[in-house]
Parts: C-alpha cells; sequence; structure tokens
C-alpha cells in the first residue's frame, strides 16, 4: 500500500518522522510517498498544493499529514486568499472527496489531572465528534468580499446530510448507540432541513439507534460542564470546527488529539493541534496525536485494526512511562518515539 | 421612567418578579408595564411578538426580560418558525435596534469552586463579551428550507461592523483596554470583512486600545484553558451565540450571567439563562442573573450607576450569605430575594 506523506510546517516534519517511524514497526510493507505542503509548497512551487501532488495523493491507499501554516505575521497570510496554506488543506480535503472528520475524544484514566476540567467532570470522557468537512459555508461557491461587505452562504443539500448522518449512526453502532445532531434550528433554515435529514436516515435505516438534537450554544456549555453525556456527536462543517477543537482541549492537552477524514477513496490523517511554529525545529512536540493519527489509518484505510490496536497500546503505556513536557514530562520529540518503538518490540 | 416588563415563560416570571422587588428598593420612581411574550403570547394572543407589545417596547425607556420558550417537545416547537418564541426574540431585538448584545463574564473571588474549571484556570476570569445582535446568519432575508436543500447566508455590511466594533472599543476603554476580534478569516470572506473594518475603526478613532485577532474554533479552546487572557472580545451574531454561552459557564452557574442589550434606542435586559420549564413553578430558581440585568438597566439606559452598583454589592454579599440551590446553597428564590432585600435596607 501507497502513503502519501505530507509533513507540512512548523513541527509537522518532526511529528511526521515519528509517526512513519512507529509505523515501520507494525506495518513494515507500506511505502511512503513524500510531498511538500502548505506554506512548505508555496516557498517551493508558489502554491500550497500543486497539481503533481494532487495527483500523488488522488493514486494513494492513504494520506499522512503533518500540519500547516505559520505564525499570525507569518508572509504566508498575506498572500492572496487561494494561495494560503488554509487553502491548501480545503482544496486536499476536497480532492480526496472526505466528507467525514471524525474525532475520538477520549479522557484516559489516570491522566484526568491533565485537564482543564476538574477532575470529576474529565471523568470518562469518551466522545465521537462526526464533523461534515466538505459542505456548508466553508465551501459554498456564493461569496465575495467587497468594499461594502462580506458574503459566505451556508446551505446543504440532501445528499450531503445523509452521508455523514450515515457515519455517526455506524460509529454509534460501534460504541454506546446514541448520536446527537447539532445545529441551530430554532434561527436557521440550513439548521431545520439538516435536523429533518438526519431523523429521516435515522428512521429509514439505523431505528436502533437513539437520536436527540441540540443547539451548539448549548452543546458548547455542555460539553464543559457535562462532556460524559455524549457519545456521538454529529454537526456540520463550521459547528463541528468550532465543537470538535473546544472538545479536543478536555483531555489536557492537543498533543493527543488524532482525526481522520474519510471518503469514498483515500482517507486523511492528521493530528487536530496546528503547526506550532513557535516550538519547531527544538525537538520537544508531542508526537502522539500523528502517531495515533497512524493508527487510524491503519484501521480505517488498511483496515489493519490488530496493528491500530498495538500503536494506541503502546503510546498509552509511553504516555505513562515517560511523558512529553507539554504533559509535565520531560521526554523530546525523539525520546517519546524511542519510548513507543521500546514497547512495541 | 417606563420599564416594559416581559416575563416571557417557564422560571421567567418568579425571576422577573424578584428583580422588581429589587428595582422598587434602589429606584422607587420606575414604572412598570407587563406584558405577555414567547410562548404566553402564543398561548394568548396566537403570536410571540403583538403589535401592542411592538408599540410598548418602542416606547419605554428600557425592558426587561425573563426568559422564553419550552421544553423540547413543547407544542410552540411544531408551530411554523415565525409564530414560535424564538422568533418573538428576534423580532423584539430587531424592533429596539439593539445590535450590541454585552455579557459580562466574571468568577467571583471566593466562588473559584463553583467554575467547572480547576480553580487555578477560574481564577481572575473578567470578560466582556460583545456579541453582534442584528446582523449576520440570524437576519439575513436570503433563507430558505426546500425538499432538496436548506440555505442561510452570512453577510456583513460596512456600518454593521463599525457601530458594534466602536461599542466594544469604548467598553475596553473602561476596563484593561484590550479587544480580541473572533472571526474565521482563514475560511470566510465574512470573516476578512469583518477583520479589515474592525481594523479601520481601531485606527481611525481608538489607536489607543490594543487589538488582537483570533480563529473562532481557537477561542473557543482558549475560553477553556486559558480564559484570563481576555478582556474584551467581539465577534459576529452566530459566533458570539456559541462563544458567550461557553463562557458563561465558566462562574459555575447559569444563573449568574446578566445580559444588556443595547441600540440607539431602549436597551434590552435579561438573563442569558433559558426558561428552565423543568423547574418551573417550583419556587427555586436562582433570580440573580435577572437582578444583575435589572442593574445593567440603571446603569446603561437610566444612567444611574450608584443605583446599580448597590444592586451589585448586596447581590454578591447574598451570593455569599445564602445561597442558592444551584450553587450548593439552599434558598428558593423568594429567599434570596429576601437576603438581598435584607442587604440594601
Ligand atoms: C485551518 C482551517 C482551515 C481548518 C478548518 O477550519 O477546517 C482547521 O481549523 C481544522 O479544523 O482542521
Ligand atoms: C433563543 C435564541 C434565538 C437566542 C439566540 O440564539 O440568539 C439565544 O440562544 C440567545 O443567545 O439569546
Amino acid at each position: 500500500p501507497k502513503i502519501v506523506v505530507l509533513p507540512g510546517d512548523g513541527i509537522g516534519p518532526e511529528i511526521v518522522a515519528s509517526a512513519i517511524e512507529v509505523l515501520k514497526v507494525v506495518a513494515p510493507d507500506l511505502e511512503y510517498d513524500e510531498h511538500k505542503f502548505g506554506g512548505a509548497s508555496i516557498d517551493a512551487y508558489g502554491e500550497p498544493f500543486t497539481a503533481a501532488t494532487q495527483e500523488a495523493v488522488q493514486t494513494a491507499d492513504a494520506v499522512l499529514l503533518g500540519s500547516i501554516g505559520g505564525a499570525q505575521d507569518s508572509h504566508w497570510n498575506t498572500l492572496p486568499r487561494h494561495l494560503r496554506p488554509e487553502s491548501g488543506l480545503l482544496a486536499l480535503r476536497k480532492a480526496l472527496g472526505v466528507y467525514a472528520n471524525l474525532r475520538p475524544i477520549k479522557v484516559y484514566e489516570g491522566m484526568e489531572h491533565l485537564s482543564p476540567l476538574k477532575p470529576e467532570l474529565a471523568r470518562g470522557v469518551d466522545v465521537l465528534v462526526v464533523r461534515e468537512l466538505l459542505g456548508g459555508v466553508y465551501f459554498d461557491p456564493e461569496r465575495y468580499i467587497r468594499d461594502d461587505e462580506g458574503f459566505n452562504a451556508m446551505r446543504y443539500k440532501k445528499h450531503e446530510v445523509e452521508r455523514i448522518a450515515r457515519v455517526a449512526f455506524k460509529a454509534a453502532q460501534g460504541r454506546r448507540n446514541k448520536v446527537t445532531s447539532v445545529d441551530k434550528a430554532n434561527v436557521l433554515e440550513v439548521s431545520e432541513f439538516w435536523r429533518r435529514e438526519v431523523v429521516k436516515v435515522q428512521q429509514a435505516e439505523y431505528s436502533d439507534v437513539a437520536l436527540n438534537h441540540e443547539y451548539v450554544d448549548s452543546v458548547a456549555m455542555l460539553l464543559v460542564t457535562n462532556p460524559s453525556r455524549y457519545d456521538v456527536i454529529v454537526t456540520e462543517n463550521l459547528f463541528g470546527d468550532i465543537l470538535s477543537d473546544l472538545g479536543a482541549v478536555l483531555p489536557g492537552s492537543l498533543g493527543l488529539m488524532p482525526s481522520a477524514s474519510l471518503g469514498d477513496g483515500a482517507g486523511l490523517y492528521e493530528p487536530i493541534h496546528g503547526s506550532a511554529p513557535d516550538i519547531a525545529g527544538q525537538g520537544i512536540a508531542n508526537p502522539t496525536a500523528t502517531i495515533l493519527s497512524a493508527a487510524l489509518l491503519l484501521r480505517y484505510s488498511l483496515n489493519r485494526p490488530e496493528a491500530a490496536d498495538r500503536i494506541d497500546a503502546a503510546v498509552l503505556k509511553a504516555l505513562n512511562e515517560n511523558p512529553t513536557k507539554d504533559l509535565g514530562g520531560t521526554a523530546g520529540t525523539q525520546e517519546f518515539t524511542q519510548t513507543v518503538l521500546n514497547v512495541l518490540k
């Protein structure tokens, strides 16, 4: 199987290197094809996602991405919108057709003290956020900025809601069988539509899964005051961006949180944290999220659950044995990776 | 001065009654004109915001609102959108022209233990969220729901951004002189426009106030992991809905959080919590948020800061002396109100 590797910017190259070292132990037959992406690609070729890279990802079995973008005052941020690092990421998602972004959020036993929440609230948090990734206000072609106004359109079509709803219901069947669909149906027509279509999918195909509906503002509160009430959360692109980031801080470090973006072809795997330009190159970035993203890659794109389980278990052990700096430990990127490799061998 | 009182639904009538008892002590000259609103108005007159109520609020000096809406399965939620309680609230905001929603979020000294956050994170939180309240996706006339898709439009015009930016900068001058403007300018043109206009207002009129820009997903994280970094947050309607509710849980009870909605005419004052139909009529609702909203009314609409300060101080004292059930105490609505009145006298 061919894995296209996009290290990206900032700490991206360091953490992706760690993940590949780990993959080489549990899946020695994988082949890697590395390409510049994001800011690194802009600096080399003048655009964040070149035609060559696009061709490569479209013949890949899976794509492993590090992180993209620079500091707020980076020279990349003064480029026209379509040439910025973020536009490359959006174009990559679109090229792969990955409409479902899965973010498992889990507070591991014994690690509750890392959470910003009181331990009694953090304990037992185990949520899967399923974010629609190719629709809504992110991609709608009706958009402009003029002298006197800015405009974007929030639109969802039937098949877009149906396919993401199916992903959520199917995931819930392998978990605690409960889906919370998040919208703002008390104000927005697009949300009323979303809710109606989600209900239809549940009634026709997943009547065994419990479904409830909550408003996005309320979920933002309850994720903090009562996070263990959620099993699977499904929501549209923009709400998903906000809520999955909010949820991601509950375990205490963004450095722990992987993600998988799935469609009908190759999947895209990336840590949910950013490129952390402030610590890039210092060898102290926590590679956990990227290593766990590699495990998701084995699970979802290559159908190798045993190899994925091995990585998950090794990472958990390594986190307890020799945690990284962001977790209050002392291990640097290399040292932590070595601990994971030692556990695996 | 004439205060139009809209008790609304659920616990609304109980908490509004408390606030008026308190107002009568510190501002005995106010006159009150009470109207049904929201679900109560739907049940009586078939619509949430009647022409008579509209006339009343438009000649008021200020409007004091309780809370509106019913439980998720309430009969009100099956009505056509324009006849639901929430539509009444949106129409009320529009009728009053209140474009600026101010939500002060403060963790009081000695009350850090109530927060869902660890005490060391909760300590010192003191944020003012300034939410644009009459624009964006909430009010744009381009909206529909059809068989095959739902649609809303996110639009901001120059004058809408300018006027809310001014409110934020002015508020910051009376605080710690720092404004964080929240957008999603890495993806949305409407956010790029927002950011550009906020910068222009700062450069032309408030160059003494520090301004920075953050993405909405990042702010959702940082409000939880590092809330004391914020002074004034200014943002558009939908982001403001989500972030101000998220911020509102930090002090530990929604029952504490007041709000003021301001425009060029009469202001609208309401607690930020909902109508809590599950505890309505039991006499246990915490009236603090509504009493503090009444204090904001004195401060902003009637220009009586001393009377407002008296209420604030009395409430803080009462919360320490005899807290309500939601705060781990035993006081019911009446008993708590009596404690506030005793402190005042
Ligand atoms: C970088 C940005 C375009 C992206 C998004 O908003 O989707 C990021 O925040 C994410 O969640 O992956
Ligand atoms: C009830 C609803 C329409 C309202 C809003 O979204 O503005 C509420 O959530 C609020 O924040 O006051």
